[in-house]
């Protein structure tokens, strides 16, 4: 049976981490809120008779299976969809390595929004002056810097972020220097070329057949304003 | 082999999930920054010879095993302390509210920090009384709204947050509701008598015979103004 992922259907966000994977595994998959609209998926959120009720999308349905975070959706798909090593700690160490980008995500979505997601951009604008530069001093090389050391202490080479084969972690950082050059083209202009591995990393992601396809389909949303990573050039120093 | 954990020494914090777990299960552990100091923390953190080094404590050691993310830290803990289901799906679940946890405590530090880590609350003051209110008002009656909600729709019951036993995320739980009461007792004061579920929840952990001991122990750092949940007056409407 398809995979079922309910996600808003405009924006890129959260639900691109998952996206990617079913993409690249060539899943089988339902985008549902793209095909049946948003009633769905507000239905697992506000529904009184859901068992496990979802705090926020994306989300994932798979048979009895209702999983949300994007993170532990990642671990449930990773084996499944041959996108995570075989032994506990391989797989553990992949989802710790989403676990921090997933704070990165989030640091990023607040570099636009330090004081709340209930308000627009224009609501915030001087915080967000002020925190996205920190955000592009120091937290981008922060992050970049530690994806670039791993690689570099990856046994079994550089190519991957754990062993010698794509995980779906690999995927997700692809996502992130996407949607950091859309945000920030200044800074990362000064920031990747350091990051010799992390750049190989993206560009050999975004060579594969499946992933191509995909980035080039109409499956593929693009960046906006209205998503995670937006472009906003006085944020961008 | 007792496990290691490797926290800051002097505060609560993100540690404190891992310690709860720890205590509550009367495992055998080592909380090496109190007891040899932060450089062996820090070894870990900027060592060129570390194969998986984390991206920030906490982390634990378990022999081979090197694991950082709280959350990561509690699923690998989970099964082997009895503080997770014996099931897949249930240990999925458990996890996804540990991450819903995660994300809270992100933004319970932010409600202080909400331009830069870096900087002191000083620095970013006025910012800080302008999220706060948002974070008081509207991110801690949803979150703390959809615990009461899934506690309510537990079909084992709503004494606990899985099935019918103590897991590691009904000790977060009475982590937050102490961080979030020691930080806003006034807001808490008015949400909290509204959550029945979650209040009879903190209650009884808080009675429970190894977490009462360990919390009444010199083990059990206090709350204070260094660490994740503060108190300030000013930010507590």
């Amino acid at each position: 049976m398809a995979y079922e992922l309910y996600y808003w259907p405009t924006i890129q966000g959260r639900g691109e981490f998952v996206r990617l994977a079913l993409e690249e595994a060539g899943a089988e998959y339902v985008d549902v809120a793209r095909v049946r609209g948003v009633a769905p998926l507000m239905a697992f959120l506000e529904g009184q008779a859901v068992e496990r009720p979802p705090f926020a999308p994306p989300f994932l349905q798979d048979g009895a299976v209702l999983v949300g975070q994007t993170a532990a959706i990642l671990l449930y798909l990773g084996g499944r969809l041959g996108l995570a090593p075989a032994d506990e700690a391989g797989r553990l160490w992949t989802h710790q390595i989403q676990l921090t980008i997933t704070d990165l995500v989030a640091e990023a979505h607040d570099s636009h929004h330090p004081i709340a997601a209930s308000l627009y951009y224009e609501q915030q604008r001087r915080e967000a002056g002020r925190r996205a530069r920190y955000f592009r001093e120091d937290r981008i090389p922060d992050y970049l810097g530690w994806f670039e050391r791993i690689l570099a202490a990856n046994p079994a080479g550089d190519a991957h972020l754990v062993g010698s084969s794509l995980t779906y972690a690999d995927l997700s950082l692809f996502q992130v220097v996407e949607g950091l050059s859309y945000s920030f083209p200044r800074a990362m202009a000064q920031v990747l070329p350091r990051l010799e591995r992390v750049a190989a990393l993206h560009g050999a992601v975004a060579k594969r057949p499946r992933l191509r396809a995909y980035l080039n389909s109409d499956r593929r949303l693009p960046f906006t304003e209205e998503g995670i990573f937006r472009r906003y050039p006085e944020l961008d120093g």
